[in-house]
């Protein structure tokens, strides 16, 4: 399909805003995807207030898309509204453990790339924030999200101001498996990893960092396991305060 | 989208294989799906054999769809080839925490979407089968799965023999909040529920099951708590025999 193999990433965009009736559109393409069970355990808040959006930038460690976007996506999975409904109908949800809270990520994820693809049928620009994920609280705090209410992931949504060269993505038989999963050999991963490895940008993140290795650059710099460490611990932290057998 | 907003779950498929070509097409497209920091962390083990499916079935709890579907894509997150690249490139990956559970979760999700929306443009059906994460070290065994790979999703593909009607919704704006959490009062959740607990299916389903709400038929019958708490407990052995800590 044309349409999602010409996805980028959008991170700069217009000083345009999206009109009401697109932004129903994409909500609406959003929770036609499907969800486990019909129970639509998830929350979309809209974020178009500069004020909102300057609360939740250092949330995401000020990405200048947050603040430039004109509208920004917080998806998170919510089993408050469904348990509310069991309370009034005489029974009890239990959704706090592990289990609901993989049901409740991908069900979030998926609604959130239904909007994605509708938005860039508009020619919308999109860009998925993994920082949601560290700051679920201090998200939480500034969206007055209850408990039972935990966010996922966030997209920014805008038209785009300049639109990027296609990203690089490893050979499809990298990641594709038939019948069973064919373990690579030593020279499999040289093989797959060869056309990333000797891009441009990769070689420049390289020097820029001062590596040796391009997988240096992404186990060192930019995905330490200190900081995953921590905010793993935080993420912890904040589902056992809500009640997560975790 | 009109494509999207027509989405049904397909779980009945005519006898028609699907083309090398479409597969290969589904497939590309899914992996043009944003993910994180382009690490491409996941896996797609591609099923069409009867002796494959006939193995992974039960794993289903004998759901049809996995016999009868030309096509069954189980979506994993894959740490294991980019750790296997960062030891033979002087540096070692840390992926088997929670933050990162749940990214790969994510990106398994945001793929498989992508790979449904692409299947309804060639007037394919698809299933989601949330019963993956049931039986993980299972479905890891029949896919020979190695350690660093965990099944998030399945999907079943064909053409469908049956389209069913729409499913029902919410009202959209039960699901979307304004810059804020909008609270819920009772009144609010009663009106909400309305239109879903008066289908004459929901009905249907009260009185089949011998209860007295809808609710009870979620909570007591088809996502009972003793249940939950069972492959919760059996997924976090599996992840933590794969050295997760969890």
């Amino acid at each position: 399909m044309k349409l999602l193999k010409a996805h980028r990433t959008i991170r700069k965009y217009k000083k345009i805003d999206i009109s009401d009736e697109i932004i129903t559109d994409l909500l609406e393409s959003g929770i036609r995807a499907s969800n486990t069970g019909n129970m639509q355990l998830y929350s979309i808040i809209v974020t178009r207030s500069q004020e909102k959006k300057t609360l939740l930038a250092p949330l995401h460690f000020n990405q200048s898309m947050v603040i430039d976007a004109p509208l920004v996506l917080t998806i998170c999975f919510d089993f408050k509204r469904f348990s509310d409904w069991c309370v009034s109908r005489n029974t009890l949800a239990h959704f706090n453990d592990l289990l609901w809270l993989l049901n409740g990520t991908i069900d979030a994820s998926v609604l959130a790339q239904n909007i994605c693809v509708a938005a860039e049928s508009y020619g919308l620009g999109i860009c998925y924030l993994g920082t949601t994920l560290y700051n679920t609280a201090e998200i939480s705090e500034v969206l007055s999200l209850p408990v039972g209410v935990i966010p996922v992931t966030t997209l920014t949504v805008g038209y785009p101001e300049v639109v990027p060269e296609l990203t690089d993505r490893l050979p499809l038989n990298a990641v594709v498996h038939f019948e069973e999963y064919k373990n690579y050999s030593s020279t499999d991963i040289a093989e797959i990893y060869k056309e990333k490895e000797s891009l441009p940008s990769s070689m420049q993140f390289v020097i820029e960092n001062k590596k040796t290795t391009l997988a240096q650059v992404f186990t060192e710099v930019r995905y330490k396991a200190s900081d995953s460490d921590f905010f793993s611990v935080k993420l912890l932290k904040m589902l056992r305060e809500q009640g997560f057998e975790l």
